[in-house]
């Protein structure tokens, strides 16, 4: 480090794989304007890193540079004794806007949201509104595209886009050119139902209102971008039988990555010793008919594996809002066809191939027959107990107030693992009873 | 459906659930006004059935409400034969706009973006600028919050946004307000790549230009946004094992829903039909030694968790762009003590079962003490084994050309059983020759 300096876009590469020292050390000898941009790039975690890396008396300048909400995310991933100290260094004004916002859920439509917006009233011209917002400070903060149109309780009336006020002419009345209609958000409303809002009306800008109508803040589609990507990922992980990480791969120290990994890992074990129990229960059919043994992975992971498919689909669907609780039947119903057809495939699949086995290295002696059909009938109920079990278990998790996603696909395998050892070895008792049992 | 009109909400709410005869129903009967603001909601592939559900002359109408790249996603949708036809629709201005946009990938920056965008020259004046919009029929489109300065050539200088514009003194120059350092996309930049892009800025919007700098549209953030949910749900469904469903669950028909999900169910029993032959190799130890059966469950699948975890992370750190080739050797080091800790984890639990067992029920024999050793030890191998794999496997996928997200949890699992029975039945070889084996 000490013998280069990096470039902001070197910097910002090789982002992830420096130590915190390193970063400071990188930041510091960037060009105060390259520097600027580069603050303003890095999500709120990282900031909070490194304005805390900082001397004390470089890190005013630093936080001054943030709009409100992005000062309010800064001081929440820091630690707790440190937040005192970070919001000492904004101006009052400022504070008290930081302060506002930090009593909202860091997931809610009003903890997402800017504070700083432009307001006019409903009767200006719209050059009376143009030389308005001339004057006006916030209508310079960079994200701004929209004036809301309020009344003197500060209610929401309109809003009007600042294109709208270029392509009208000046005479008219603000109140003649905007738009009334407005897709509002509730101050307390989810970041996903409301990333969801934007998304089916392809919205630039929502405001937030309290209950009585009042506007409160506005958040912009480059914040959802972020809720989206931050959703799917915690979706992904929860999907892959991991509690969410909070930072990315390379950066979670390996103490806290185990932490992380153990918890469900060690349940899915405890789960999955039902299987020892189970086999335990069929010692005695696998002592006289080692074959059964043989098929054993095979049809329990193609249970686990059409239960993965089936889970991922249905998680999904409810994460994009294609699905709800009452949905539950109509996917039942698919999934038993889907799981038995699928089942069916993999069955013949199965059956040719102890045939063929058979008929080249004779390999599962005089009874091949009945244990080909033994397999090939389990793998049917198997694989259609996996899809039903798979498609269910979000539904049920969902109605017990859980989140679905926690239907990872290793809870689904586990869950069909045991199950599939009971349904493979009742249908080889009652297909090899006389025969090989 | 024919009791009920619908209003524009219940039919939104209802959309997945209905046939394309109750769709194009219950939008016939919408009133005009809230018909267009309900077709705009729809996605490129809804509008794109709604249209051709709708009689041959109603399709004028909505086809001519569409911005030209929202009328090119919609003809993309549309079967091949239908395409002439509803370009026909159009007229000759948009019409040529529309095929220039066709000729662009559907995933490509070029193929996302809006060709209706306003244009100023870097000497007009403010005023000048803002009296050129109000004539520019262009600056009217909804979605356009920027103009963007060009030269005789159309080679982009500078950008301003409408607010710059209303807040700038009307004698300055656009040349002087304008900001000329514009963050812009190539034609053909990918539009995963072109999200991140978006991300790493907080950009609102992305003018789009060819290999000599001319400006050829411009993508806007909400867009982004629909991208950026649409590849999760790609990678999602990958990872679940399941190729990309191309429309909400409930829609997809089910013998293309089992035909999705048959190839990689199918392909991963072929796979998983290799423990049947690696168990096969085994038979006579599983004959001399049935105890040993019983844990090949619990086993394989604690690989095939831990190697699921571990693709998972890797996919999703990849697709954020916080892991790049490069860094494999990195990824394994950390893979190594992770996968070598929560085996620990996981080999004591498990031995700590055996014991407990065997002390209430005697469950395991004489020589319980060195069964308890193999299943730990196997733990410990297996489950290093599958972080291992799991996580190598989205880097070895990737340099060949492929796509990360195919190492599949369902995939790694596969892999990993096969291998995790060598590894079991190797270590009890070891470890129980001249007692039980």
């Amino acid at each position: 480090m000490a013998e280069k300096n990096f470039t902001p876009s070197e910097l910002y590469e090789a982002w992830p794989i420096l130590s915190t020292e390193e970063r400071v050390e990188g930041f510091e000898v960037l060009e105060r304007k390259n520097a600027d941009d580069f603050f303003l790039q890095l999500n709120a975690r990282d900031r909070a890193e490194l304005i805390l890396g900082l001397p004390a008396g470089e890190r005013r300048l630093w936080m001054r540079l943030l709009a409100p909400d992005d000062a309010a995310d800064l001081i929440q991933e820091a630690p707790a004794e440190e937040r005192e100290g970070l919001l000492a260094l904004l101006d009052d004004a400022t504070r008290r806007e930081v302060k506002g916002l930090l009593d909202y859920a860091e997931d809610d439509a009003g903890g997402l949201m800017n504070t700083r917006y432009s307001r006019l009233r409903a009767d200006m011209t719209v050059d009376e509104a143009i030389s308005y917002l001339r004057r006006d400070a916030r209508a310079r903060e960079k994200t701004v595209y929209y004036a809301y149109v309020v009344d003197v309780e500060e209610r929401l009336l309109g809003v009007v886009s600042f294109r709208d006020l270029i392509v009208a002419s000046g005479e008219k009345l603000v109140r003649e050119v905007m738009r009334t209609e407005v897709i509002s958000a509730p101050e307390d409303l989810d970041q996903e139902a409301l990333s969801q809002l934007f998304m089916r009306h392809h919205l630039m800008m929502v405001p937030v209102v309290d209950a009585q109508g009042r506007i409160k803040g506005i958040v912009s589609v480059d914040d959802i971008v972020d809720v989206v990507q931050e959703e799917a990922t915690e979706d992904i992980q929860k999907l892959g039988g991991v509690e969410t990480l909070q930072g990315p791969y390379l950066q979670v120290p390996l103490l806290r990555m185990i932490q992380k990994r153990a918890g469900w890992l060690a349940a899915l074990f405890l789960g999955e010793m039902l299987t020892a129990t189970a086999m335990g229960q069929f010692q005695a059919e696998i002592a006289r008919a080692v074959v059964l043994a043989l098929f054993v992975p095979l049809i329990i992971s193609s249970g686990g594996n059409s239960g993965s498919q089936a889970t991922t689909l249905v998680i999904r669907a409810m994460a994009l809002g294609e699905l709800r609780i009452r949905d539950w039947w109509r996917v039942m119903r698919r999934e038993f066809i889907t799981g038995l057809g699928l089942g069916t495939i993999l069955a013949s699949i199965g059956l040719a191939r102890i045939l063929v086995w058979q008929g080249l290295f004779n390999a599962y002696g005089e009874h091949y027959f009945l244990v080909a059909m033994t397999v090939a009938l389990s793998l049917v109920g198997v694989v259609l107990w996996g899809s039903l079990i798979g498609s269910i278990l979000p539904f049920i998790l969902r109605g017990l107030g859980f989140d679905p996603a926690s239907a990872s696909a290793p809870f689904v395998a586990t869950l069909v693992d045991v199950t599939g050892l009971v349904i493979y070895f009742t249908v080889a008792a009652t297909i090899l009873r006389g025969t090989l049992l």
